[in-house]
């Protein structure tokens, strides 16, 4: 039972299920649902999609991620990242908006709601961790621009296209003069309206004796007025004629069940993309639920998560959809909301249904320009060129990353950007464990501290040279350590004794022992010998399987102090009538 | 001029050349051109070339590294791995022994070359770190079974190709009908005499009286023995009408000058063998050289390393040449010959140049089965399953890289098998990076010691947890600390004082600092303070350039056991009349 909960979650929270969780759950949903109709449109027209496919994105991957995920209060469903993502794979082999298209994107979903999967049964989550914190924050900003760049196409209604700045902006240039005058006006006006509604509608409910909570939740619904009132302005003063673009006619339906096309050659052109999509989704979704369940002391496990993901994925696969992933913005709102269990995701999803079966004839005549509107003032939230100016103060490694990041996907778009991004992480990271921290040290006066010789005033001998290794030693840094050592005992012509003071190293792995026997080695044909002092326990137990101890031409001392005082006695008055075996062969 | 000199070495040894200098390094040179011939042919072969090839890779490119390599007793030329690895790249553009292969060899040198003296201007030496010592001694021995496979077509007479085992094997067992017997007998009896002449001629030779070092470098000369006697063998009896393959008409002249083509297609197809070539031969070269040198307490520097192989493979390039690097077994005769400066090199370069223009007439009836019976003694000595046995006993992690880096170069073959092995050793870092060691600790009774909780008995509080994390924080493994840390605080319901301690960790990134900020913000919304302790000086420099000890809900302690007295004293006998702003919260 316990095993099969951890794949099941909902076996542990649906026996404590009761009426008051109930409650709050159907009111959270209530609210959730208005917020996500607009938003599931508007994501999936950003993805090149019809809009009603938002909608079915946004009902059955909900119950999917609530039988099988972690996060009590996750919202999932189509994202403004995951959706420009979308577009830029499934336009690689599709005309947006065409069947093929759609289908390109059901195939997205299944790929990487199966690669997820896949990665949650073997345990894999850690991937994930090889995009950096600052790879991260860059791609989500320079993405937020790119999706609100490509929105204005759609305030100003003109048609543009492309995948990065570079084209975007040119050809937004190019269009300028089909500027539709009405469309803009509703589109600037939404724009307006929504950044009033996030600042300013909030303290305005405030002033008029609206308790925070509800004053902050109806904030949360403005796009629903904004959709009303553009909606109503369109019929009433007949814009369509104008030229307005609208929605148009939305299929009243349940989400269809499709069959996500098995074909190899479009499997293998999409696996990459899938692959970025899937981690660049999974990223942002276990961060927002881990913030989110941190607020209540509850846990979410990782893997799992993967799996839950995965499920909501294939689900939308299977049900006219395309990739979904936590939101950060839903998932607040379901939090704020009192969301207290994934029932309130079904509750939601069952919202969602009921508005594509009877609420979509009210869409016919809603604007493009205010849906381009909720997304322009939604992804703007994520643009944080703030973090650029942190990361610089405290790592230029991380920064360099960062603003490479930021440039590469602005300049030549989402995929190269991910990329870039994880080869830079990775390449800095690699470059630092190859070249860790070590210091040459002696003792600090009447004390059994040992300090760097270059930052403080210490007692050293010529004779007997210790060197504190800051890093664990691996198959990175292992050729550093033999030219390091040998380079100082080359530096040191009456050194005798050598010891590695080891009470940084973590670890030691394979290629990082023959690195020490071949030092060991080579310290014995030069005269020296070599010595540890202040092993850990894990590390020492790993080096009593090998055979390095029995060669080593030195001892293991447990404190640095010991070894200091033992060795320089022996180097300066060696025991009567021993006869060192080292010292006595000499050079060869 | 120190710094010209560290481009050009030369202006380093040159200035203290002196006679007894001369004379060892002229003895060492000519012991070493005795040897190299055999062998440069016997590689060359192995490669698919003409033989003649072989020397001429033995020439300029041993000068070329005598001006720009750091090792003084290096010996650089054709060595047996980087043949094979020739032989497959060139195979997959031309076929073996025409003029197109010959043509790919030059540009997989020139490339290599110049993608070796790159990273040597770029000190991207630490690449080769990528490659763990498992994984390259793996490759190796994988390496070695292949090519002893593969001369086994020569020992039989019989044709057979394949660049992995299994094509190897059938085509070997298909063909093993048109067995020469002639050759059959040559192969046999070459290869069992330079099994004796390695290990039982050296005994023999100091039996009757030979010092132990002519003694050896007459074993090592033992292939030349076998050469004379079996094209003597061929002469004598004819054995070329009785379907004996021997070498044939070699020109007599010194390297041509040869232009690498430029072919953009081509280098683009070469491009990504060349870069395996050239880090394989580098590691191999650069172990070598460190050997030798520490033997001496000489220094030998990795990034001019690069640039002087990378000079020795264009050098390679112009002058009919083929891929080169420094080989163990021609540096180790060098060393042990008594070669002092890199003018010995210069000195076999001559000798070479002399034996093309001169000896190769006498070569023209050397039995090609002897050539592979000198490649396949050579090799065996490479294979060496014993580290199999080492490696497991000291990790399965690596034993793990290393056998799967042996299976897909066996069944797939060298490209595959070094890009296999090179991406295990990454996946196993960054998955141990990933997930550190990490343990709850409490005090050792009576002392300010700290230790594991689950291996010692030691005493802790409730209300004051202390986690030591025994690892560096970096983005690899900053999202495990976030859930780590929120696990144990949902684990310990009374816990009011949270202290992480940091004796071992070396640094932390910019994503790890993002993860504490998280961290410090989450426990404070769950009621809980952060507090660090025995945070390391670099660490602490880092942290005071970040907000983050400004928002730090507790304090950064010097020691651990002032941190957990300190906090139990507060947690249990909180200060009169200060109001603790977190306790007084609660949870949210």
């Amino acid at each position: 039972m316990r095993s099969l909960s951890r794949y099941l979650p909902i076996l542990d929270w649906g026996r404590s299920y009761n009426s008051a969780v109930l409650t709050n759950d159907l009111v959270a949903a209530g609210i959730v649902t208005i917020m996500l109709i607009p938003q599931s449109l508007a994501y999936a027209m950003l993805a090149g999609l019809p809009p009603e496919i938002g909608l079915y994105a946004s009902i059955l991957p909900i119950i999917a991620y609530a039988l099988f995920g972690t996060s009590r209060t996750l919202a999932v469903g189509p994202v403004a990242v995951i959706s420009l993502m979308t577009l830029t794979a499934a336009s690689s082999v599709a005309v947006p908006g065409s069947a093929e298209f759609i289908a390109a994107a059901l195939v997205l979903a299944l790929l990487s709601g199966a690669m997820l999967m896949l990665m949650g049964v073997l345990k894999l989550g850690f991937l994930a961790n090889l995009l950096s914190h600052p790879v991260v924050s860059g791609f989500i900003t320079a993405s937020g621009i790119i999706i609100a760049t490509s929105q204005l196409k759609s305030i100003l209604g003109v048609s543009a296209s492309g995948e990065a700045m570079p084209e975007l902006v040119s050809s937004l240039v190019a269009n300028i003069g089909e500027t539709n005058l009405p469309t803009l006006a509703i589109g600037v006006l939404s724009v307006a309206f929504l950044f009033w509604v996030r600042k300013g509608l909030k303290p305005l409910l405030m002033r008029f004796g609206i308790p925070p909570r509800a004053a902050d939740l109806t904030a949360k619904a403005g796009p629903i007025a904004a959709v009303a009132a553009s909606t109503l302005a369109v019929v009433a003063f007949g814009l369509e004629d104008a030229g307005v673009k609208v929605v148009g006619a939305i299929p009243q339906s349940l989400p269809p069940f499709t069959v996500p096309l098995f074909d190899a050659a479009l499997w293998q052109q999409l696996a990459v993309p899938a692959l970025l999509l899937s981690i660049i989704g999974f990223v942002e979704s276990v961060s927002v639920a881990q913030t989110l369940a941190a607020k209540k002391r509850q846990r979410i496990d990782p893997d799992q998560e993967l799996i839950g993901l995965g499920a909501a994925n294939v689900a939308a696969s299977f049900t006219g959809g395309y990739p979904v992933t936590g939101g950060f913005a839903r998932s607040v709102v379901n939090f704020d909301a009192g969301a207290e269990t994934p029932a309130a995701g079904a509750f939601t999803a069952v919202g969602i249904a009921v508005a594509a079966l009877f609420l979509t004839p009210l869409l016919h005549s809603l604007p493009i320009a205010t849906l381009a509107a909720t997304i322009i003032v939604a992804v703007l939230s994520l643009v944080e060129f703030k973090t650029l100016r942190t990361v610089w103060h405290y790592s230029r490694a991380d920064f360099a990353a960062m603003a490479a990041t930021i440039l590469v996907t602005l300049l030549l778009g989402v995929e190269p950007g991910v990329m870039a991004g994880v080869g830079l992480s990775l390449a800095l990271f690699l470059w630092r464990s190859s070249r860790p921290h070590a210091a040459i040290v002696g003792r600090v006066p009447e004390t059994g501290h040992f300090r760097n010789v270059l930052r403080h005033k210490v007692i050293t001998d010529p004779r007997v040279v210790t060197i504190r290794i800051d890093e664990s030693l691996t198959y990175l840094n292992a050729r550093w350590l033999e030219e390091f050592v040998l380079e100082e005992v080359a530096d040191h012509p009456q050194v005798e004794h050598l010891v590695l003071m080891c009470s940084a190293v973590n670890a030691i792995d394979a290629s990082a022992l023959e690195s020490l026997e071949a030092i060991n080695h080579r310290l014995s044909d030069a005269g020296v010998r070599l010595h540890l002092s202040e092993v850990k326990g894990p590390v020492m137990d790993a080096l009593e399987r090998s055979h390095f101890l029995a060669e080593l031409t030195g001892r293991v001392f447990l404190s640095q102090d010991e070894a200091f005082s033992t060795l320089v006695k022996m180097a300066h008055d060696p025991p009567q009538g021993s006869q060192d075996p080292y010292l006595a062969r000499g050079l060869i």
